[in-house]
């Protein structure tokens, strides 16, 4: 039976497929052109599964793949906002309120709570399951970023220093994780990816 | 402390990289491109949560959600094969089996055979995971298509007779998006984006 239900449902799978044209400033690992929202969230709930063990404390599974699921689609309306965009970071909340209001009330209300309440969770990196998550979202384009050949840190003149304070709170997620993320920024460093200068905004 | 275990993960994960790179036959929403395999990949994931009530039986989301996940991954040596292509589906089974044995090989033991478990699960449609995977499986690239204004069955020229009997196993894995299914296909033939003769090869 065809439901105003199902009706709703789908029309928000319709309406997010736009997430894969929203671009992220992280190349493919083959440096040919930049990943979208969609690609990201696909590889983060793969890797949620095939990393679970490594998470500090136990987690939810199923949990984190649907935060991983959900985390990017406020950047349909909201744009994505670069990581090191210290201007874009400080309007990003204001910006993604407005969209998640508009996104995830397209679903039936049981529905919409629910990934209003998975996104806020995401996002205030306070459960085990978030923290996991934000650890796993940091990392994706850290192993994108150093197989690419430092692409997107080398046009940004991104420093080692901001690559550190940036990820730091993958170690509350994901200590290992943490760990073999910061062996690839060391030899980021080696190759040149990476500046060993903090850049100062004048 | 980094293992060989998590080299191993890592160096699978850096590896299904690629599968954003496999074009389908599906247009965007849009019109304006093709999707490849990880956006697919993700659609279908998303939509396992959004649409697990209309399972026909019981079923383990999170177990979807993985089958979802890999459902593709044998793509990235064996390359995408449109749905109606008739020689091409006749080597596919050869051509992803290899592929599965270098890519899913990759990882260790215990998560390669997992795996390898829910890849021949998904392919075999007998559990009732499996059969509703199916069918969301063949449901997206149909809301992308009628979506799309009917683009890639216009370039095949493909009939409703084609699309009907391709996606009747839909009925057994989730009647009622069947049944939302065949809906949209009637209009997709009322607008003129499916032919109503069957397409006979010579």
């Amino acid at each position: 039976m065809i439901t105003d239900r199902l009706e709703q449902q789908i029309h928000f799978l319709v309406e997010v497929d736009k997430l894969k044209n929203v671009l992220r400033q992280s190349y493919l690992t083959d440096g040919q052109r930049r990943e979208n929202d969609a690609e990201h969230s696909w590889h983060f709930a793969l890797m949620a599964i095939m990393l679970a063990e490594y998470s500090k404390a136990e987690i939810d599974t199923l949990r984190v793949v649907k935060m991983a699921l959900i985390h990017d689609l406020v950047e349909i309306d909201a744009g994505d906002t670069f990581a090191y965009d210290e201007t874009g970071n400080e309007t990003k909340e204001a910006r993604e309120e407005l969209a998640a209001e508009r996104i995830f009330n397209l679903l039936p209300e049981d529905l919409a709570e629910e990934v209003f309440g998975l996104w806020r969770e995401f996002e205030a990196k306070e459960t085990p399951e978030a923290r996991f998550a934000a650890a796993l979202d940091r990392f994706q384009p850290i192993l994108l970023n150093y197989h690419a050949g430092g692409k997107t840190w080398e046009k940004h003149d991104i420093s080692k220093a901001q690559v550190m304070e940036r990820n730091l709170h993958m170690s509350d997620g994901a200590p290992d994780l943490w760990a073999y993320a910061k062996k690839l920024i060391e030899q980021a460093v080696e190759k040149g990816y990476l500046s060993t200068d903090s850049i100062e905004e004048d």
